[in-house]
């Protein structure tokens, strides 16, 4: 198994990436390409102590950097010598099993649908993140990458989502809802109206385990396993989660701070606390992966310490066992409105 | 000043209504018609020591009651006789200022349109609840009341919820966010894309103070006193807070509970978590107003306690006083997009 890492995205490159690609092969037993320029990687190494690069661990080297302000959409192809192009080539040549990168994402979206392509009848890729909940952790799919849907897009979503929670949270006939306002059928935009009934033909098909409307409150204490919206609304609900996560946090970390006795009293609960973090952390989970692109992409958070870097290495990894893209391939013609036969006829 | 309270809605009446009112009366000093079934209120008020109406606070009977099962629209016409449409009936007749219920919002909503009519050139009433944020709240305009919007009406919320930073959140020149994904113009759904450059025009002029695009997570952070969403939106954003706070309250729980020194740690804490809780009780508020009628309605939190309640009623109050409602109506020029005078002509 070798993850491609790309050593020059995110806040933190290419510091974090090289350190956390290089905790990744030594504790998973990854095989590791460092995409990026030669120089800035071995500089990190140095400066880590490392005279030479561990067994396992290639660059390969690219001299530009695609960054934050650079157009998404056209990124990769103006910058062919970034280490996003030749990161995902590298994949596509199937040099490397899965990529991560904690880059921009649109430009990693627009790059790797162009470069490696969506899975044959997969309508849009979708990010989607495992999101903190009450059942530990659901799958929200989309949450960003396609704010324009026409109720197909969702309907593939239920699927990809669902053998997501299957194949990698372990869930048994995961759980999907509709990301809704209430219950009924009725509720919602006309984009919830028009899909409500093609997942709920999914389900009574037995295909999905479509559980109906869900409502956010109600997704967030694990009601389901698998959270389909928009990517307007996910990311709404996601980037509330993180807001209210944060924001508590904060006032939790104000309750402890007040005097010499909460002080103490943030000692004696100081497990827990660390155990708190966690939960609300994106880090832990490792990124978010582009479902629906034929080979495994992983988006770290910008924000990505190597530690973060590292589980998104490791999610590259399971990612690429799981049989998802397998799944999601054997299963397009339950997936579309239109079969995918009539279409090429 | 004197508030009507609807004595038989929420999950909690007869109970919490017409303690919560008495509350307000003995605490606040504000005179209460409770309307509802004379003698289930007269039972409350017996078994809690009062054999008569204390001075300030008298009954309408109403014989029915509007239940969650009741179709929403119709229900204040179908019970004539309920302690909604007696309620908000009174509402109009001038003999009371306000009117507080935890009932049905649906029907709430329906009834408050019908009975007191909207301000004149006001497309849609919206719920705007003040949500707990990092600033100290921020008005959210509209949480679920409206699913589909053309932009008027999410022009009329910007304005509507700006004035209502100002005189009830006592916030000079209200900061107003559009609720979204990105801070670009062309970032969100096709109503969001239509809505910026209308509310950049009117940031422009001086009339509101429109900051741009806001994303959830800023949101939460308290980055603005105003989020401007449509219905959907707006409840997703609103329901994914309430869910993270319950979900991380839980966990806190759990871990204060673990063992004798976590206990101990919650002890040392206990002033502090108190606060903590504080900010996330949706009771503390009071209620969600109804944005955009030509009266005061306060719709409680169905499962308000009589605190709840108590802190509807001082919103109430709060509200009449404000000068919302004529301020809306003496701007009501600036918030269409075809004044009103060429409608009328």
């Amino acid at each position: 198994m070798k993850i491609i890492v790309d050593a020059m995205g995110g806040d933190n490159a290419p510091q974090a990436p090289v350190l956390g690609a290089l905790q990744a092969s030594e504790q998973l037993g990854v095989d590791i390409i460092l995409v990026g320029r030669g120089e800035d990687i071995l500089k990190v190494l140095q400066k880590n102590g490392r005279q030479e690069l561990p067994k396992g661990v290639e660059i390969a080297h690219a001299s530009q950097v695609v960054e934050i302000c650079d157009d998404p959409a056209n990124a990769f192809r103006r910058k062919k010598d970034s280490s996003l192009t030749v990161g995902l080539s590298l994949l596509k040549e199937g040099r490397g099993d899965g990529f991560v990168s904690a880059g921009s994402t649109g430009a990693l979206l627009s790059a790797a649908t162009l470069i490696n392509k969506r899975i044959k009848g997969v309508r849009r890729a979708a990010m989607a993140p495992v999101v903190p909940t009450g059942n530990g952790g659901a799958v929200l799919i989309d949450c960003g990458a396609n704010v324009k849907c026409p109720p197909e897009y969702l309907l593939q979503f239920a699927y990809m989502g669902s053998f997501y929670a299957e194949k990698l949270l372990g869930r048994e006939n995961p759980k999907v809802g509709l990301l809704n306002i209430g219950a009924e059928p009725s509720k919602g935009t006309d984009l919830q109206v028009e899909v409500y009934p093609l997942l709920e033909a999914a389900g009574r098909e037995g295909r999905i385990n479509f559980v109906g409307n869900v409502e956010a409150r109600e997704a967030v204490e694990g009601a389901v396993d698998v959270i389909v919206a928009d990517g307007y609304a996910g990311n709404i609900f996601l980037k509330t989660m993180e807001g209210t996560g944060l924001f508590l946090a904060r006032e939790i970390k104000k309750m402890f701070k007040k005097n010499l006795l909460t002080k103490l009293s943030a000692l004696l609960v100081s497990g827990g606390l660390k155990e708190f973090k966690k939960i609300m952390s994106s880090g832990e989970v490792g990124g978010t992966a582009l479902v629906g692109i034929s080979k495994p992409v992983i988006k770290a958070h910008g924000s990505s310490d190597a530690y973060a870097i590292r589980n998104a290495v490791r999610q590259a990894v399971e990612y690429s066992q799981s049989g998802m893209i397998e799944s999601i391939a054997a299963h397009i013609d339950q997936m579309r409105l239109e079969p995918l036969k009539k279409t090429q006829e």
